[in-house]
């Protein structure tokens, strides 16, 4: 069966495209020395996961525990969890989680150390306990190096947790001397940062020029976006993720309407481009406005613009958000489906 | 079981709240005698639907087929699509549903109305077309009166439709003359204009200014969202529905991170605010980024800035984007939680 027969609005992915992008930044990291560590939240797929592992990813990063549960109970072992986990519920479920695969998190504040050290303990398991470090950020993470220091030397003392390293996201070339300092700091501790973690598709490919990094969690780089393509990451034949959409209306010359919105694409933007998604048929056309289920696109530029009835392809501007707001997507190799995949991580906000 | 003791994040709708937005839009319609056909896009549950269509409302809207068979299937049995249905897979599974219920549906184009009218011709069933009208809002709609005289004239002739009347959305004043001379035209066709059925919540109190009204199909009023107190039409104590998330880090002292970011929220400005949410315990606070899973506020004006795990009370930009990314919300009354539904027609983007 062919992608033409399928009713729109359909999320489809393109195999090979994966395969390729899978391979790519694979071989990137082996090419450095640098564990790949991928990050499911893209396609939330315990199916994908799998091939990024078997290309020979060390683990998977998940944002949430749920994601994590999910690809554990399809078999997956080595899973970080990139995000502070706070609450004794949490705590609780990270410990059974951890009573069955290897596990580690992270946190920037003795709050959340010391919130998962007693569940953890209690359970008589272990977990692997990044610092994050803002080094640049302006997000989540220690100020300085010295806190990054003191946070370590708590963890070290704390049971159920085992200092395992530092993660940061992104990694701008400041943050060379940040982590520097830290890990010096660290050692005179007598600590040993085992792993030093980052993140991010944009900057994945010049990881290696940031010395003193172990490991890799970039994630849109499997499916590739509008954002990619502006940035340089995934070329446009390699965006694999892609949205195919009728035109239900042509109100005036200059305007067509898609049974694609914001519920169906998102309302990220994407850094470096204008509009709501790339028409794949139409690059002249701009979807300069989406409502919740409707795409309006300006195709006053087109030489042949899309009548009522016509599908086209759109590779959104945000792959991560987009798959997030799909039960399913169709798993194609140019065009002939191959099997139609259940979102299975999907909307597990906790 | 109180809301505190649920992990974090998680999506909530205070049933008080709901009843009074229903009762308030319901006393509207009546006092004007305009038939109530709330939009159910915003909430996605047939147990809500039910609350509405109890309380006076004349039937259901829908943004999507998928929406209306769970509605139908939940013994829903008046449904208004109100987008454009396109292609012979639509086309079935209308003549399906139109088989089982009183449907009716709307276009712009004599394509639309065709498609559909052979394939209900097929099946036997007959179902009301409504000609949507661009009034304003330049999305979809034909452009001029004559031209919607001219598709009612197609569809009286087509067999499989029945001509229904007029649809538009959102109605500046401007749009009553517009639709005073639509209907003068049909008129002179020898056609009837049953309903005039217009939409939107911000304006919906406002309908019975612009005169020949019918219907009003308005979705986001029974949950109420920032937007919605920023027009004025949901004061800040009747919007219903809200998240719950928990402070996560506090990287500095004017910045707090929630567990609650683009996934749990929506990137979804609200028009007339800043910020991606008000966050009810810290009015002072700004939701002023949010990546996937992370909401960067600036507590910095706060008289009593949030901690790490102490929880806020989000009030969304949007709530028919955000409750569109939770498969469940949690229906309380004073925090007091009476039960968990499952939100059966999210995501059926067909």
């Amino acid at each position: 069966m062919h992608l033409s027969e399928l009713d729109t609005p359909v999320l489809t992915a393109d195999l090979d495209a994966v395969e390729r992008n899978i391979a790519r930044m694979q071989g990137y990291c082996d090419e450095h020395g640098i564990a790949l560590r991928p990050h499911i939240k893209t396609h939330k797929l315990p199916e994908l996961a799998r091939r990024q592992l078997e290309a020979g990813a060390r683990g998977i990063t998940c944002q949430k525990l749920g994601e994590a549960e999910v690809m554990a109970d399809a078999g997956i072992d080595d899973i970080l969890i990139s995000f502070p986990l706070v609450g004794e519920a949490k705590a609780e479920r990270l410990a059974a989680l951890a009573g069955r695969i290897t596990v580690s998190t992270v946190g920037d504040s003795a709050t959340v150390a010391e919130g998962l050290s007693s569940a953890l303990a209690r359970h008589g398991v272990e977990v692997g306990f990044l610092v994050e470090c803002d080094t640049g950020n302006g997000r989540t993470g220690v100020q300085t190096p010295e806190a990054a220091a003191d946070l370590a030397a708590l963890v070290d003392r704390l049971p159920g947790l085992r200092f395992a390293g530092l993660m940061t996201y992104p990694t701008p070339p400041e943050s060379a001397a940040w982590l520097d300092a830290a890990r010096r700091l660290i050692a005179e501790r007598g600590l040993t940062v085992e792993r030093v973690s980052v993140g991010g598709t944009p900057t994945a490919f010049a990881t290696h020029a940031v010395a003193g990094i172990t490991e890799l969690r970039p994630g849109t780089y499997i499916y590739g976006d509008r954002a990619c393509i502006a940035d340089g990451s995934v070329p446009l034949e390699d965006c694999a993720l892609r949205v195919i959409a009728t035109v239900v209306s042509r109100p005036t010359p200059g305007r067509a309407i898609l049974d694609a919105g914001s519920k169906t694409l998102t309302s990220d933007l994407a850094a470096g481009a204008t509009g709501h998604g790339f028409l794949v048929e139409h690059p002249e056309a701009e979807v300069y406005l989406l409502n919740e289920e409707h795409g309006m696109v300006d195709v006053s530029r087109c030489p042949s613009p899309p009548a009522v009835g016509d599908r086209v392809t759109i590779v959104p501007n945000h792959a991560c958000t987009t798959a997030n707001l799909h039960d399913e997507v169709v798993m194609h190799r140019g065009g002939e489906i191959v099997e139609t995949l259940r979102t299975a991580a999907r909307g597990l906000v906790r």
